[in-house]
């Protein structure tokens, strides 16, 4: 086996920077014995003060320009790890016109920016590497792209997001409120200080746009997917959902349509019990995926974190270094075929689950179902919890199978009667992973 | 995109083939347009007459004589599905030295022959692909070979066997007895006529063979698997299980020890139900791999069936017309390292599940207390079940960490004694997946 020394380059010595660049020293002699690439760290940029400090490197190794690592003639690769869609998208698409080849972790700038960054190293003849940006340490991108190439991909259900699945399954199994769950998560480092973007979705969704694009051949952008978060999933509506066989978790979903065309949404969702995806919990990730040929195959582990993200930095630069721009595996992110078209999420059709509070008076069940007739919404089931400690009653109900848009058109008049205290909560219920 | 016409021969048209076929004849325009390799059927052998017969194409493309395929000058990649290891290793070495790439669902053949063919493809600069060979539509083989390259890999964990799996998942879910599940099994097509290679581990060790050679990175051939079947499982012990808290799974088990030499078995264990591992049922299969950077991912789904199959068989054709032997992650299956030494399982430390039936008299339970303490065994729990009909007492017993050899030493004791009605049961019990 010949010897490939590979020069990388690396922008960002934040967490996941200094797992890749731990890997990449420790595992160094392994590497180059199993696999005959030679991983040499030839730039590091960092703005930080004292970033070489612990790592072992010289100075003479660290630069505070990234401009000086995308040109630098010895790098061969530039990992990305600044985050964000601004100075990282000219670091790739300046690494990419000095004919480098790119390893990036970072989701937003794929769900954003996509359809200019992957034309772009087409057009360069490189290759953007990104197994790092979705589930860390789960090689899911390699095996959706490469591992089910065989299969129409007809539906990916994904638990992306370690903080919000951590927080959900602190109220499930611990009995916490959503904000001590979201205080203990902080506490343990599995959330950030501002944990906005992953209680809300937002993270879930720029995950879901890598895979969404994947699977089904087309760029679908951040833009196209119906957003979700978990703020308002409360204690009480994980109990009422585990009565029911149910457990709550942050899904983001790809499901392609009898029209051609998927939907994409990333929501708290109930689902049963039994299904092993509902099993994925406290800061793990998994993927779910149906194909037209392996039917279901699950994927889970952790991610995020510094090694395992790293972990997906070091197969990428692998795959790079040994097989370079001959990967044929370039169905997604062209802006052709279904053209990122999707189903609005206000026409796509769930169960639902549907929980009020309610003054307890004569008339009341009278009132909320004619409201749901009204919209065409079939009752599944309909239960009084025991009152509140107000006197109120708890109302929980679930629903056959209704478009979203009917489901929010009665929450609205729901919410608006007078003898509906605080806001209804909706969700839907998916029962047809399988289908 | 250029397009690579890229010829294939198969050689056995079983379910498998028939899987692969379709799936090559159905999705070849698409796998053109994403990959650019156009999959060209030149010629398959099969023996069984009436072979071309709803598969679309004309008798010319059929021949009786693989000699013919391995041969043929349009034929770029050869698929080998006649399993065994007979006439199996003469297509693939012929298709070797004849300069054609491999791929291959045969774990019996790698497993038993692994150290000749994979140098002889080294030599011959071809590739050998195997995706196939472990959990069908799973594409495991990729993630630990590609995707985990960047880990050392300390134990893998796999429920191999869609047939040992859905027997244990009846009996446990539907209160059969091993037999009446046997028999289910055969009628729905999950376990052959002749089950005895699923039921009794041996497809297992063959698979873990392959797993452990990859994690490990030398060839542990079947030959140092300790291997047990199921067919001592019982009902009753799957209920004494679960009422510890424990689901008894197939499995096969490849670890790293201290000593820096794995340790490889497969038997029936005693998993703690709440581990997701656990819940892999009926005849879908799992591997849970314990990487030093990534901890714990997991991959699930159908491990075997003409699709899935056929689905990894496709993958591993595509990845060898895209990239030949470009391939860099040869680190299995070359007799040096390790060179295959492992931990023979008699000094193996694992926790115990014993059961026996013993004569309901005073003195029983000095005398098995004894014969567990003079083979240093200390008892973690010991219950006395219910009696059984007869008048015969049942007595579950748990230990704490002990060497195999032990406790085989301690139950052949047990079994000598006149109080013991019938043989005692062993398995062992992992608490500790994640250590």
């Amino acid at each position: 086996m010949k010897t490939k020394t590979t020069g990388i380059g690396i922008v960002g010595l934040g967490k996941v920077g200094q797992g890749a660049l731990r890997l990449l020293r420790k595992e160094r002699q392994r590497l180059l014995r199993m696999t005959g690439v030679d991983c040499r760290i030839v730039l590091i940029a960092e703005i930080r003060p004292g970033a070489a400090r612990g790592t072992g490197l010289p100075p003479s190794r660290f630069t505070r320009d990234w401009r000086k690592v995308v040109s630098h003639p010895d790098v061969d690769i530039v990992i990305e790890l600044i985050g964000g869609a601004t100075v990282a998208f000219d670091v790739i698409t300046a690494a990419l016109k000095n004919n480098k080849h790119v390893v990036t972790a970072n989701k937003a700038l794929l769900a954003l920016m996509g359809d200019r960054i992957f034309p772009l190293a087409k057009a360069c003849g490189r290759v953007v590497g990104f197994e790092g940006a979705v589930c860390g340490g789960i090689p899911v991108i390699r095996a959706i792209k490469e591992g089910l190439i065989a299969n129409r991909i007809r539906s990916v259900f994904g638990i992306l997001n370690g903080t919000a699945n951590y927080v959900l399954s602190r109220m499930r199994f611990s009995d916490m409120s959503f904000t001590e769950a979201v205080r203990e998560a902080q506490k343990k480092g599995f959330a950030e200080p501002d944990p906005t973007l992953d209680i809300e979705g937002i993270d879930s969704a720029h995950k879901l746009s890598i895979l969404a694009s994947l699977a089904f051949g087309s760029f679908f952008p951040f833009s196209k997917i119906h957003v979700e978060g978990i703020t308002g999933v409360s204690a009480p509506d994980i109990q009422y959902a585990a009565d029911m066989g149910y457990v709550i978790k942050l899904l983001a979903v790809a499901r392609m349509t009898a029209s051609g065309v998927p939907c994409l949404s990333v929501a708290p969702t109930l689902l049963p019990q039994t299904e092993i995806i509902a099993e994925v919990n406290d800061e793990y990730n998994g993927v779910f995926v149906h194909g037209s040929a392996t039917s279901h195959t699950l994927y889970t582990g952790k991610g995020a974190g510094a090694l395992p993200t790293g972990s997906a930095i070091v197969s990428d630069i692998i795959h790079i270094a040994s097989y370079g721009n001959a990967e044929p595996f370039r169905y997604a992110f062209y802006p052709r075929g279904l053209k990122g078209r999707v189903v609005p999420i206000g026409s796509f059709v769930s169960e639902f689950y549907i929980r009020l509070k309610v003054r307890d008076k004569p008339g009341v069940m009278a009132k909320i179902s004619g409201i749901l007739g009204r919209e065409r919404i079939s009752i599944a089931t309909l239960v009084q919890k025991q009152n509140a400690p107000d006197g109120d009653a708890i109302v929980v109900i679930t629903t056959h199978g209704t478009e979203h848009r009917r489901v929010d058109a009665a929450v609205k008049k729901l919410n608006r009667l007078s003898i509906v205290d605080g806001k209804a909560v909706r969700m839907p219920i998916i029962n047809d992973l399988y289908h």
